[in-house]
């Protein structure tokens, strides 16, 4: 399935001088936003980019497809699979200079950002705050390159609650910290592409063991949405060979605000008691505390 | 110098009923916008809200204040010192729901990313990425929070270099990890409020030996900025008692893109290497090695 | 060397009531200034406690010294395994060739379990067992070098209880980890010397919050041993620049043998449901987790 | 228990040319499978080579013991040290009461290094040091319970040396961390029944790259042998359910002694650096930098 993305950007490229103007239109928004692309109908994806559903039809046959759907099947089955390292390296020739590359970047995150404020669900996202606050014991499990946001989600939630574990590799494994998980508690997954084999193994064990699962993660097509009771998304699209978790710690930062609200008090003690820990450390010499 | 803010909100808060409604507007951006206020004239913060300066000036007297002068001296003093968790938990009584915490929440955090596009420096940007390249060594430092920024870039830079190192804390403290910095390497240094004291200290002393300093930091008027030899800012903003580095992310994305362009030859190898690895570690039973 | 301050102290004790007034001022400032008393004359000695040179002397015979120049001696010997790296460095020449130095290693090891052997005492062992399960939550505080065997014990405690927490650094700081301890929870402070400041403090915070301490140190004379409620002492010398934690690391092992031996039947079912998650993980491709 | 296999592999080698070529096949069988060969009859044993019961019975005379039963007996023995968490502690029956808990551990542990010093290969050790010394980068891998021993020799060999990685999980992976490992480079595996597949693959893999592989496990049979090109070994016994790293630490502090004898100038800079800055950070607060 891999080749698939490959093969389809390979296509375009070839074909992609001899395109109509409308459909290298059609073409572009492909390549940057496919995984958009994959669930709209030809007449939503001509509204898109502002072309007629006939000239998404021509495009899919001008790529030597029989029709609109088999494209689209195609870019369906690549947004499961996602890309290895290597290929989406193939795909980020266009961010040759540094100059382009910053504005570029940034402007992809801010987009999935926004694309997440149009798909806001308040009442999901309120049903995990009430979910987080009634659990016996939260678990925080995300590995690789997620391991950065189950650490900073961690560092606040363990501000604002006394009952939360962020499970981390070291001298134990992911298995022995969440041996004990139990019904009544609630794991948050987090996993981004390429999902971690382990966070799902270890996401389905306490699933089993009638744990509540939250998943965050980048879409309702990851494997994760299949283990979760509640999925949050955020997107990490970046058209290069690294995902982006900004949207997904902009996502994070809400949780952490929401919870702090509805624990004001709790923190309110929490933060005047480290702060007076903090100034009384400064004589013990450890300033550093001072900071989060 | 920490409680002006304070006195400075109470002071709106309490003044606020009897505002006109042009002053209402300055105070509202003041509130949510202080650290660009602070820098701003009369005039140009009259145009941003779309009042008369002379409104401006009414403001500053309707709090009791001599003249803008004297507010903006105060707005000024209060970034430099930022607020203690505490009186920043004070200020977000305006998060009360959920639900329109994760919008303005997500809200903020593109708002901090629009803002870096604005103020966009190529040039500087194109000179880190050089010297970066250049360097012997890269030492990242970043502690506290800022630590999951560290990880997240020293994980990638370890993808596209073979001289990366990053400091964290365990077995070994700071200092013992740069002890050997000297002129020709490069350290990265990543502070945001409450700026960390050892990563200070850390900075200051391979400064002395020499190394080359960039920081990624918040302001102009942060203390990393008066030791880095290249300031990136990143505004890590978020009117609640939670510091956002969705821009710093963003930020460190376009770092490790910009990098990894340059570096597209040596990446590519790695990558081919890393996923033949992950394929036979699959055979050797670590599919996890197969994600980012 | 350390055993001659024990013994010394030992002797001290066994004497007091029999010594006189002035002798008992000498005793009281010796326990309590040792290394500074090391390096004083007998004269400058008696100042300093208000007693006369002579008084000195007498007291280094009522404690079976020849004279006062014996008694200072050892005083001096055991400041040694207080000295800083460099001069530890300097102390260490007769480890010249590398073949002995494996021997003398080695022995100075085993002497250090055997004289932990000798000085046995199985009731304040059974004790801190009992303590050990009978408490809330259990905190492990050990830094620098230390905090390998911190995260030793934990890591087998955790395959024992569900209620411990080792506390490192990372994100968190000490302070955000412990700031929750309370009277019923147990904290197991590792310090060895050079005694790091942190963790000091950090016990003596968990004292004020009313939590039992279980010291695991050097020796009688360690700051440990004032604040902990219990001390389990193992030595670390070792005449070079470092210090040796195999004698504690021993300690450590009898601490989880005996905690697992009293509750073999919760470890037996950990154990089971873990070969199980193993055996079920080979499947899953992570045989990893089959050792500990 | 261990060194009984020691020996009986001793025995057969001393042995092995005067045997007779059906006795060869069983010594043989014995080396590469004495776990198995441990639970056979003599009968079985013998059907499994290929040669008659009365062989076996001969053989086990050869190596000098009054019949297969004794032999038998000594594979068992031997096979306790490889067995389940679960097997182990069934067999811990004898450590019911703690106060002799503290002291058969204490003793196992004396025994485990007293062992080691009875089995000391000075020529062996030095030729390790000198290959430390001489190589372009030292990689250092240990996991689980071994990791604390990985920490705690790069803790040491990073005040020695400028050229040294801990490789440990985190963000990274372990391939990650090795993956340009080259000739001229070192690696030492620290690994400990029940043996980590990923240390056993890494080790593998960097054998592949060229690199020199010193092994440091807990006999001549472990599976580290046969990819080490230098082991050292120390004995991890405790008839219980948890491994001893005692004899293994006493090991490492003798590596890090030598090393630091051989490279005493180096680390004597070094030192006055860190107690330079260690008492100029007590200035800037963080006092902790002066413990090791």
């Amino acid at each position: 399935m891999k080749e698939e993305k490959v093969d389809l950007t390979r296509i375009i490229q070839k074909k992609f001088s001899r395109l109509s103007k409308g459909q290298k239109l059609i073409a572009q928004y492909i390549i940057n936003e496919y995984d958009k692309a994959a669930f709209m109908t030809a007449s939503k994806l001509g509204n898109k980019v502002g072309v007629s559903e006939s000239t998404v039809v021509r495009f899919a046959n001008a790529l030597g497809y029989d029709g609109y759907p088999q494209l689209q099947k195609e870019l369906q089955e690549l947004v499961k699979t996602k890309l290895t390292t290597v290929q989406r390296l193939e795909m980020s020739k266009d961010y040759k200079d540094g100059g382009t590359v910053l504005k570029k970047v940034l402007k992809a995150d801010m987009d999935n950002i926004r694309h997440m404020i149009d798909e806001l669900d308040d009442k999901l996202f309120q049903s995990v705050i009430d979910k987080i606050l009634e659990a016996d014991r939260v678990y925080i499990v995300g590995l690789r390159s997620s391991s950065t946001l189950a650490e900073y989600l961690g560092f606040y939630l363990n501000l604002v609650l006394d009952n939360v574990r962020v499970v981390r590799l070291g001298v134990s494994d992911v298995f022995e910290q969440i041996l004990r998980v139990k019904e009544g508690d609630l794991v948050i997954g987090i996993s981004f592409p390429r999902y971690s084999k382990i966070t799902l193994n270890a996401l389905n064990y306490t699933k089993e063991q009638g744990a509540t699962i939250v998943g965050l993660t980048d879409s309702k097509v990851s494997p994760i949405t299949e283990i979760a009771d509640y999925t949050l998304t955020a997107r990490s699209n970046m058209a290069s060979f690294v995902d982006s978790l900004v949207a997904p710690l902009s996502l994070i930062n809400a949780l952490i605000v929401a919870l702090g609200m509805k624990e004001r008090d709790k923190i309110s003690t929490t933060f005047n008691k480290l702060e007076n820990i903090w100034k009384k450390q400064n004589v013990y010499d450890n300033k550093d505390g001072s900071s989060l």
